[in-house]
């Protein structure tokens, strides 16, 4: 296998955008991407989108969108696995560049999840859920991880101030992010005192509909010392799935498909969680950002939590995680938010974060954790600078 | 990049199947392609599939599907360029074997059509042409491709004898295929006399609305040789694209993303169209074949619709095309259709082809050519005997 490297991302501006459609938030976010990359043609392009369809009526949107970047002619296709449909778009690019295949990949995702009714994004995103199983019977999103909430706190203690400390610092860190759609700050009291969306989540707990796209350029060595731009390398690619249904689950307090993905990568990689300096993981909801850094192994069941309430992963802790301000502040449109990751490792490990947000120290190795519906589908990588 | 081998395929009846769900369909293919490989794992799956979530409100196929196979675990992920989905899932697992990750990876398409009223389905469908500039002011599928056939007839004198030519041949091979859905044979009369869909295409110029799905094992030589079954070799794969909306094309009598797909198939395997023996071709409409014959370079334009009413494409012709019985007659699962064009040319090639359909003098290479929507994406394999 060739290595792989990162040499260019670009992203739009997240929030309710109104005025771009599907194919412009793409193409912003795609040109963005080539234009910081330095490159002048790429061969082939993955996009993932969780579900055009639903949302907007429009599939086949790999071609679609190739056309919008006067690109049209280059293989493109769609990828999808739900909310971990970025990430799964990121890994199929870099499958690409290692085979030989192909020496300049875009890894894209985009999502437009305003421009229907909130019933409607609803239950588009409910099929990333059981639908037979689950959605049938009156689950949501907010629900199911309510569900594992309630799990955790059970078994572990876990406990409101340690669910809204996710929130704040996500938010903290959202503040200083450009392309965030929510980039205001929140306090413990606004998080445990906002409306109760399905108890124990207030809405604080609950990352937002999002209209966004990112874009990423991976390719070979070869050309990205070419492009005179900065650049990182994939250490690792690992992936993996669990049971979509809940009840199906040995153990609600766990990310199985995470730990598979996160082992995966860390063979690939050579590398231990011990060796990372920082993550990006997905915090769909406050509750999943603390099973998630428990799942990947950075901390033991239940001690994620308290780690967080105490400030260890904050931009100045010991292993800071979501720089970004996470899918929490900057906001989840869902085929977007596994390429956004991405970004946020490359501008990170590129010193390139801005606002003050950058991590302290200049951090050479990073991580990115995205994950599908409830968990179903997991996705991450590793990155190191070049 | 290594060398890439299918030891295995599996296929669920087509039709309208009420008695199988989309999860059924896909485990019933997936289940008979790991027995016919006789392989004990796969080590990922990618998934064609046009669009869950219209169709049936269910996304994130590819970790449910998993699960249903009792293989929740592994990577696995949908991909999607409308019908053209289960090339593109091929083309995903042939890039992840010839890059070294893996070494057994499960390529599958299923789509289940028929949980809806037409109407839905008509509107499932579209989503493959550009909502914007099309769908939304009345296109549909058939009228899209009855524009191309007329300006092909009007450019090269394309006749109703040739359009209908198409449609007798495909069904008279696949009244040999067990698992088409209308496996019955039609006469010139009964094509040219069926019900007007959008002139000049009646029904009988049209693929049907089908639920079923197709299965693929793909893996590297040593595995295949292990397996003592028989397997055949994939030398190339090339995919393209062209701008999904009719109005933006220079020419409306070619399908520019089929021609630059096979291009690049043939590049890679370093053959020409006239070292290929047959194809399955993606005759979503009669024209469609006809065009796409002449995309691919087979036939000069304006030749492929005489040469076909002559009888050089039959089964015992000099080029058979779609001895499976085409989409026309097989069905058209449209996620699906790309892997069960991969799977009758197993069968050709390994001389399994049931009831009288095997192509004479045991052929030795074949080609296949999926098609997104209009002709917005186009995938094209090469496949010898091993």
């Amino acid at each position: 296998m060739r290595d792989v490297y990162i040499v260019g991302i670009g992203m739009s501006k997240w929030g309710e955008v109104w005025q771009q459609s599907l194919r412009d938030l793409h193409t912003d976010a795609a040109l963005k991407a080539i234009e910081n990359a330095g490159v002048d043609h790429i061969d082939g392009m993955y996009t993932g989108c969780m579900t055009g369809g639903m949302f907007i009526g429009q599939e086949h949107l790999a071609s679609l969108l190739t056309d919008y970047m006067g690109m049209s002619g280059i293989p493109a296709v769609r990828v999808e696995a739900a909310c971990a449909s970025g990430g799964m778009a990121i890994r199929a690019a870099f499958i690409e560049i290692a085979s030989g295949m192909s020496d300049i990949v875009m890894a894209s995702g985009v999502e437009k999840m305003t421009d229907c009714s909130g019933e409607e994004a609803t239950q588009a995103l409910a099929a990333a859920a059981d639908q037979e199983y689950e959605v049938f019977h009156g689950a949501t999103f907010p629900g199911l991880y309510a569900l594992m909430a309630n799990a955790h706190m059970a078994k572990y203690g876990t406990t409101r101030d340690m669910l809204s400390a996710v929130a704040v610092k996500n938010h903290h860190n959202g503040s200083m992010n450009p392309v965030a759609q929510y980039p205001f700050k929140v306090s413990m009291d606004q998080v445990a005192n906002s409306v109760m969306v399905a108890d124990p989540l207030h809405i604080l707990d609950c990352s937002p509909i999002t209209d966004g796209a990112a874009a990423a350029i991976l390719c070979t060595k070869e050309v990205a010392k070419a492009t005179g731009k900065p650049y990182i390398k994939i250490l690792g690619s690992g992936a993996g799935t669990d049971t979509i249904q809940l009840s199906q689950r040995a153990d609600l307090t766990t990310i199985k498909a995470a730990t598979i993905a996160a082992d995966s990568a860390f063979k690939m990689a050579g590398k231990t969680i011990k060796d990372m300096q920082f993550a990006e993981v997905h915090d769909c909801f406050s509750i999943a950002e603390i099973m998630v850094a428990e799942s990947i192994g950075k901390f033991e069941p239940g001690k994620a939590g308290p780690a967080i309430l105490n400030g260890e992963t904050a931009l100045d802790g010991a292993f800071p995680m979501n720089p970004s301000g996470g899918l929490k502040s900057k906001g989840h449109p869902v085929g977007a938010t596994g390429v956004a990751q991405i970004a946020e490792v490359y501008k990170q490990l590129t010193g390139q974060a801005e606002n003050g947000r950058q991590i302290p120290n200049s951090p050479k190795i990073g991580m990115t954790q995205n994950m599908g519906g409830s968990g179903g589908s997991s996705v991450v990588h590793i990155m190191e600078v070049a």
